[in-house]
């Protein structure tokens, strides 16, 4: 392959050396932005008190999570250790060996992230709620900058790792490995961190404002605390790893097929991939160095700035890369051809959830009508927002292989791999803006229940505001960015099995065993069917988690109101038990999210064992489409419920207490599981398991009923 | 392909003419039955009165809907003879000639079925109510008859169409004419009959129970007729259009599939397909003769009792008729196991909607925390609901390939459609279950608004419920049905495709232009993308309607309460302006109707001439899966909240009135277009889908941007 670098021909490891080098610098701006944020005290005594049982609260979640978690991986790590790549009696020891460590650093390293997020997002809520006293703009800053915190930790992580582990085995299935461990966290973290946030929302608003009619964030609410947890280890925690995970998956696939096309590690296509990531990076640096607040104090503005300089940034660098190391200039189109579907996509998700537009107002003034029409009304949106977020994913992944296809025919997969890979380039802005969202939702929180004043209200309530604003613009992105990424991670997959059938003698080398997957084939048609009903159930189980969980924190709220004498009266000193609220959610979640994992895992596993890798290749394929289709519906009606109660909040269709208000309240009890639980674990849930299927594709070609 | 045949070999006429015999014989007992109900005189001129607007306003739907179809038709039909299945220029004008008559041909039998059903139908609800006075066996069969016309007149009429086209012109192009021809008017018939069902519920409902608390089929209401039209329209004549639809697209597939195996028309193969098609009409007719009420008078056993008898003896026939013919065990097996495989969905449905199992029962007790829950589990058991039903037909599809794959490799694909085409033996019993349905609903209506007396308004509410139960049962087995016969469309559009490949010179003779769908070719999967968004997009467009719709009949209830005096107050010889009603539900029906119906069509051909036929392949698929997910999630969870809610106001969770019967009347009306406007109306849309692909086949070959 030579021909893509006519001029030069570097060495492999300097663009090894370059990522480690810059994912280094992302540590240290990490290191640096932390450092801002504590430069200034807490000295408010009682901001200081909820900070630090939010911060307990999340710490004590994240705890109990990452120890299920290992108890998970280790009986996954014996697995690999027996079974992956190839059972230890037919293959390599060594390999399964290096597979196992590999899976083992993917949880640990994504797991650092979201500590670090974590750690950040719950000293900068109270700094942004203080700033919010005297300075939107401080305010802001302090709520952008624990949010990039989490976006350099994440991106900084997750290069490191696929690079070091790249360095260190060159080995596609290793890679793979660590791309697996990742998103065996992210399922955990994401749904986990979904079901308790949600949890925590709906309980406290339904005893709350429904019942009681206390304002949101009231201290008396026994589960106030609970839901400024939950925006920490949902939102932020969650998110990070669930864009730890595809950024990751992203990367392991493009190496996987680049490995394929070099003929072994460390040549020509593994070094782009490698260049182009560590030139995304390099863009977020620059893009969350460069955002601040302009004259105009527009804080959505400011967000969907850094996002727009960080794409800029990327597409000058990744053009003058390719143009002095001589680089194909198809591969840069397929990059960029992502980039820009991911940012059109996030843009058509904010058309149907912002409250400027029309489907959001469509569905507030229905809701004059009673509940039925704004669920109705809503999920028609919802429904109608699939088309156009699909045909962008479909546009991209087609234009990128047509470019790439004129390199050769082998090319053609892999230019949807970097059509993946642009679209994640600027990950790590995205991160920092989504990460921003819960950080200013808990500063409000903290102005609230600390009674700061009704000046910080209105500043936190307006960054708030653009915090979801801007919510849906990288719900939308990360979607589209999970889909492109497990495309290419079914083409990983066929890549996989044709190197496990070379392994098992069942092809010769040079050969491929599989062609494709005919969808005339039944085999592949039955994965495809069942493929399809896997992300009905997942998210099925989760909202159900979410509805039986909140029924027993509701007894809870109840329970405490009952029995703790002057709380409902709001008797000074009086404190609800708030620990007992986040243990319950703490518990919950992480019972309810466990059968809804196992049951992904395990029918895929058991497609494999009885249909092979063809139906697998269906079942993938069953599961992208489904769970696309399901993310998007749900993300963006919860999104557009969420903003049409606001907008009906704000006095539009007879506001607050109406009927329009009552109605669009449950539109956004019901949204609330849909864009916060189920919706974004799509996206894990899609990449879990395709990487399951990739990194067993050995194990289905060895045994299965009629494969 | 002789092997079949060893022993006997009749001539292919003598299947043909069997064929339209038992189809003339389902006529006969059509009549006969008709003859049945007339026989009672309708003796009271109160019911007479009520049952005459309602045959007014049911026939004046349908006779405007017929005019909309007939104007769509002639324009589809001077497009078939310019272009299809070859450009006039290219092809054989005789060809396209043939194939527009065939197209017009499946229109017209379709709408003569749905007018006969229609027609009796609006008699039958007054015989039934009548009877109800005395004897819940006569009202039974009143009902139960009135719906077997229609049965007969389904079954009869689509196998008479199929067998006389084929006969006439042996031509696969053809006969997916005649099938395009009826899946048109099932998309009119459908979904126009959905929106206008559903908006004149919901309105009569929310003005009449919710604002002004008159009970349900409260005369002084002005949309209670259309109401009682929307049954007819909706229920009847668009239900039995849409099996009508199926049937024909099974039989259209497997002949097709058939004659490429046979080398052309009339060999073994489509003697098969016909044989199995009349014993299952020759079935459905013994077990509708059979059906009546035991001694135990529980009008659903009866129902499902009709049912399993029709299976029963079509499994015996064909068993004989295998033996004695020596046709293959292997294809009988395949139709068998669609059989079964069919009755189990449908059972499967029965458990997520019968008020008897947990699902309904606990989204019951969640209504009381509010109408947020009430949606939130039913959707989540409707979710769930996906998982078992995928499965089944998964598994059908399967099973039918394996057993047939040994007849050799080219049989697998036929044994698919003969699963489909076994699964849809029974629907001459299932159409009269249906139908029996919306009339004994209307009989419910005539003995309320005619005061029969509390005797038979108990006789006909049991009936009633019957109706609903053994709906669920029906739902299911025609979405499964319709499921299976789209997979075999597929394989009938590949044929197409290759069939076309020769003509246009693409291909020699006996050479396959296309092998099949690789999911991995980057056209193909931009198909599936863009075909999966499609069913989300259909079923969002018909939701908007009936909710735009409803909005307009609301107001002219509202003017009528307003504007006519003593109305409100029950006045006696005050009359609303029904007329009024039915018309806007008309009018505003098949306006809504069309921008959807359009799109799919659109959106078909756009792909076909982008992608070409690999496009399409993908497209299919998509739309394949992402139709049969959302409407089984449609069907299962509106079915779930209509009765979730007729078990609380039948005294369970604090009964009529309650909170948690406000909440399950917000699930009943959000399940309203769920389960009778957009999820059966994506069986249509699924299969208009395919046939617009396989007829268009030859125009994607020759003409397409990057196919």
């Amino acid at each position: 392959m030579t021909f893509l670098l006519t001029k030069t021909r570097l060495d492999s490891s300097i663009f090894l050396v370059a990522a480690i080098l810059v994912s280094l610098a992302a540590f240290a701006v990490a290191w640096w932005l932390y450092h801002w944020i504590m430069r200034e005290r807490v000295d408010h005594p009682q901001v200081e008190r909820i900070r630090g049982y939010i911060a307990k609260g999340a710490h004590t979640f994240l705890r109990r999570e990452y120890k299920l978690l290992a108890l998970f991986a280790a009986g996954m790590t014996v697995l690999i250790l027996l079974f992956l790549p190839q059972p230890i009696w037919q293959g390599s020891a060594l390999t399964n060996l290096n597979m196992a460590l590999a899976y083992v650093a993917g949880t640990v390293f994504s797991a650092i992230a979201g500590k670090i997020g974590v750690q950040v997002a719950t000293q900068a809520n109270a700094r942004a709620a203080l700033a919010a006293r005297s300075s939107l703009r401080q305010s802001f800053l302090a709520g952008f900058r624990g949010g990039a915190v989490m976006g350099m930790a994440v991106v900084g992580s997750s290069l490191l790792g696929v690079a070091l582990v790249f360095w260190l085995f060159a080995d596609g299935s290793v890679i793979l490995g660590f791309s697996f461990g990742a998103s065996s966290l992210a399922l955990f973290a994401k749904a986990g961190g979904g079901i308790f946030t949600k949890t925590a929302d709906i309980s406290a608003d339904l005893v709350g404002k429904v019942e009681l009619g206390i304002p949101e964030d009231d201290p008396r609410n026994p589960a106030v605390i609970a839901d400024n947890v939950g925006d920490n280890v949902g939102d932020v925690a969650g998110m990070g790893a669930d864009l730890f995970d595809s950024n990751v998956a992203s990367m392991a696939a493009a190496l996987v097929i680049a490995m394929a096309l070099d003929g072994g590690a460390r040549g020509p296509n593994s070094q782009m991939v490698f260049l182009y990531t560590t030139l995304g990076l390099l863009a977020s640096i620059i893009g969350v160095a460069s955002a601040r607040m302009g004259k105009k104090e527009d804080p959505s503005r400011a967000l969907n700035l850094s996002t727009y300089v960080t794409g800029g940034v990327f597409l000058l660098l990744t053009a003058a890369a390719t143009a002095l190391l001589n680089f194909s200039w198809q591969i840069w189109g397929a990059a960029i051809v992502g980039l820009a579907a991911g940012i059109l996509i996030g843009i058509t998700s904010d058309f149907f959830t912002n409250d400027n537009r029309s489907p959001v107002r469509r569905v507030a003034k229905l809701s004059q009508s009673g509940p039925a029409f704004t669920i109705l009304s809503g999920m028609s949106y919802g429904l109608m927002s699939v088309l156009p977020a699909l045909v962008g994913i479909a546009a991209a992944a087609l234009v990128a292989y047509q470019l790439c296809a004129s390199l050769g025919t082998e090319y053609a997969l892999f230019g949807i791999a970097m059509s993946a890979l642009g679209m994640l380039s600027i990950v790590g802005t995205i991160i920092s803006n989504d990460a921003y969202g819960p950080i200013v939702d808990n500063a409000r929180g903290l102005v609230e229940m600390a009674e700061l004043g009704e000046e910080a209200l209105e500043r936190t309530d307006e960054l708030d505001s653009a915090g979801n604003t801007v919510k849906a613009i990288t719900k939308g992105f990360s979607i589209a960015a999970a889909g492109l990424t497990v495309i290419s991670l079914l083409g990983a997959f066929m890549t996989e099995v044709n190197e496990s059938a070379v392994a098992a003698g069942l092809a010769v080398e040079g050969e491929r065993y599989l062609q494709g997957f005919d969808i005339l084939d039944p085999l592949v048609f039955f994965g495809l069917l069942i493929g399809a009903a896997i992300p009905a159930m997942f998210s099925a189980m989760l909202m159900r988690g979410v509805n039986r969980n909140a029924d027993r924190m509701v007894a809870e709220i109840h329970r405490q109101f009952k029995e703790i004498p002057g709380l409902k009266e709001g008797k000074a000193e009086v404190v609800p038990e708030y620990d007992r609220c986040i243990s319950i959610a703490t518990v919950g979640a992480l019972r309810e999210l466990i059968p809804a994992g196992l049951m992904v895992i395990v029918v895929t596993l058991l497609v494999g064992f009885i249909g092979g890798v063809k139906a697998i290749g269906g079942f993938l394929t069953g599961n992208i489409v489904s769970g696309l289709l399901l993310a998007i519906f749900m993300s963006n009606s919860g999104g557009l419920w969420d903003n049409a109660k606001k907008y009906v909040e704000a006095g539009h269709c007879g506001g607050k207490n109406s009927q329009a208000h009552k109605a669009a309240v449950v539109g956004d009890t019901v949204g609330d599981p849909f864009k916060d639980t189920a919706g974004p674990s799509l996206n894990t849930q899609i990449t879990v398991v395709s990487l399951v299927a990739s990194v067993a594709s050995g194990m289905f070609l060895l045994f299965s009923l009629l494969g």
